[in-house]
């Protein structure tokens, strides 16, 4: 071959095989979206189409990787746990972190005229990702209670602050000096008392974040949405199985997105599966 | 903080420093492409549309990353060199690697109608990537003479073959028997005896795979290229120049695509600056 | 500083941390421990002056590193178990890995001429390590398990290979010849019938491999295994307690070599902290 | 086989391959020598025969293995440069580490009554070790420049600090008070003026440290440097070519431990192999 002589310079890649035995967690983030969200127009303190393109995205990823078992994702951000036993490509660390990241990027960007009609794309969006590897379901418990604790910071915080600036006419400044050193229960207090705002009745995705999973289909996908009547914090949407998933099920499997507490035991007992080998 | 109880987690997260003092070459790789290929309709043996779609992609990659030099395309794949030097992201690992992977595919998806007008996606594609780290000068210009040289192999190969069935009507079996165990010179021969073409007269992109690198910037593309007088092979587009290029040159500076030898001495002498530290 | 310019030398050397939450095993093998035994004029098939010797470096080891919490050795070989939870620098990898190399290496050499007195040694014999993450207990049961049944497979073996040699005249070509093909049973049955060798009434030492623990130190070595009443193929011996263990546990623990199974529950059942966190 | 159900344990054994190309330098560390050379009565500031034992232990390395090509040492550190080609055990890290680390070792303990008859060894000394790989032989240059640079500086301070000590009747607090904030020169001066010692006359053993490199075997050792006429700095000894030395080359080389200049370009001019591919 003509390009024998040249081919030494693959030994140059080295093998970079994941520890066997550990879950892996992939987690994305958006690159410079604090920008990005101001330049398409994003509602604030969340935008609920932002996160439901977000949440298509991680849908379609899970539909491709049946060995991605669970993800959550709040903001710009998602997080992806494969099960600790998975062979995906051999465990090859670079090929699964590009794979994921580079798939869920395009899901992005190509759903993105369904949730933003009429607000084309202004430049392409894009997302840093990385693998941790944990090698016991406690880690794992804590990794994504760590992540819906965080979500509900955040989201209280934000909450207040613009309801300070869009209700109350404060300057951002104004708003950040008014609640410098508050705790959660005065920011609640705050909320209630000048804007009529029961923190506990906004919308569960953006208090709890988006879970995501696959669950066994019912038959009237409207019964698991978000809408009345509902258990307080479990809001499901249904989407369609994935092929793959269908084939290898005898019942019918659909990943389903909640948004309904992870931090607690209840919602990992319903599904032991999540953390088994 | 609620979530300081679970913040250990962060704790798995290992530090990832690529080695100092070693150029950095990322290459990307269209995912199952074959089938994606087929299922948006690219000509065969090479869609043009599809490889400026790459070129398109790659252009705005070195436009957001000074320290890209150069970049290699052929195919649904492009290779990009960081200069030795660079420090970008501190030179964490899985930081670049998935900003460059995302930020790739984001580009070809956002720019894909502009390259086929009237035949949207099908479903989102992705693109894996890996870096490899090369300590010295010899083993980049191997590096890069080696994808050339494939791109020699594979496009010569391909050409003949589906000559064959375009135009010698035989079946992909037939075409496959045809070929096996012919060398260059005979693949060359094939080509102008049966079909009267010239090999060395097809475009260089198909030949020559796409170069990109930052040249100053010319009115005329074709002088865009720093080595007079021009081999016909040699073909340059002119991209406008990044607006942090702009800020940091003094001479106006833009991103170029050549279709050009990498191979020889005469590129690299030209532009000692892609080897420098 | 007159070195200051040149000390970003430093930065080439990059963080190797261990993943937390991993037990740690550091497995050395004894460098051409062939042609050493051989030089030095092992018993065949076991040199019992050369297994203690062994035992002697990896209870000063233990000693040393009180994170050590088990170790097990057969023939040239040795592995630590470091809890799973041990900081011990940081659990920087070259350090841990070449320290432990190092004193245990310095210790089977500084011990030498008390296991082979008048045979003083001819060259520096010396050792290479590994070290390799396990992130659950059943991995570290089943490598521990890997070990001995290893010790078992190969001193049946050797015990019948230089039986036939030493008792029964034949060669090693003949002994090997001999030994091709035959299982577990019908070696038992050879080394009986024609050497009047019971195996299980051979030496736990050589039979069960070496199995170093922390125990509560009694002054009847034969109490100190807990594990009433005594198989009688576990023997142990006790050693002092090092100063940094009397100093830190209420009850004075000494370091034992036992010569008993690591395969079944019992001994993993008796001793719940070697696994625990 | 009897093992084969736990084998799978081995699947967490991770490659863990160098990068080719790159130059290797293993630096050994004395671990606690601060505490070894109290308990064994070395002689301070600087200890010829502790000097001496070093230098033996990495002959000892040198001539087992040929891919070392400079080694460098001062105080209980010693620094191993391997060839940039060299493929020893593959390149294979931790291998590589931990033979090199053990075998240095080994020697330490195997050569000590030698250096000190009549003063035993109180307990096993251990080093640590670490592996850097650099991409160029600038860094090469800059690293053992750096380690003889950090020989001067430490020496000269030793040098004053001992002789206010021994010679000048301060006790160790008010001798550093008296070298605070001093610099090369008021040291050298002190020492000439308060002690009579002119520094560039104490031992280049002591000032420059230990080179050891393989060079040809003259008779007289002064000549053996290749770099007449000689400064008077530079002490070289011949040590017995090794067998493995003598059988791949033509000409006689023998291990050489020098006390010269690394520092600037002579050193490495005469010996352009050093940093050759």
């Amino acid at each position: 071959m003509a390009n024998s002589k040249y081919a030494y310079v693959r030994n140059f890649e080295l093998p970079d095989p994941l520890l066997p035995g550990c879950f892996l967690v992939c987690r994305l983030d958006g690159h410079a979206f604090h920008r990005f969200s101001d330049e398409h127009g994003f509602t604030k303190p969340n935008d609920e189409r932002a996160l439901e393109l977000m949440e298509h995205a991680a849908k379609d990823l899970m539909s491709e990787y049946n060995d991605i078992v669970l993800a959550f994702g709040e903001s710009d951000e998602f997080s992806f746990l494969l099960r600790k036993s998975t062979h995906l490509y051999n465990r090859r660390h670079a090929k699964i972190l590009t794979t994921v990241t580079s798939y869920f990027t395009s899901c992005y960007v190509f759903h993105w005229p369904e949730y933003f009609p009429g607000k084309p794309l202004r430049y392409p969006p894009s997302f840093d990702g990385r693998i941790v590897q944990y090698p016991d379901e406690q880690a794992i418990r804590d990794y994504f209670a760590w992540r819906q604790a965080d979500t509900h910071i955040n989201n209280l915080y934000n909450t207040v602050f613009w309801a300070l600036i869009q209700q109350g006419g404060k300057t951002t400044a104004e708003a950040h000096a008014t609640l410098t050193g508050t705790v959660s229960s005065q920011k609640n207090e705050m909320l209630f008392q000048r804007f009529k705002i029961n923190y506990n009745e906004t919308s569960a995705r953006f208090r709890k974040g988006s879970v995501v999973v696959r669950e066994v289909a019912t038959q009237d996908a409207t019964d698991a949405n978000p809408m009345p009547p509902q258990p307080p914090a479990v809001q499901a949407e249904t989407s369609r199985p994935s092929p793959k998933a269908r084939k290898g099920d005898k019942t019918k499997m659909a990943i389903q997105v909640l948004h309904c507490d992870v931090i607690g035991d209840e919602f990992w007992k319903a599904r032991p599966h999540l953390l088994a080998g």
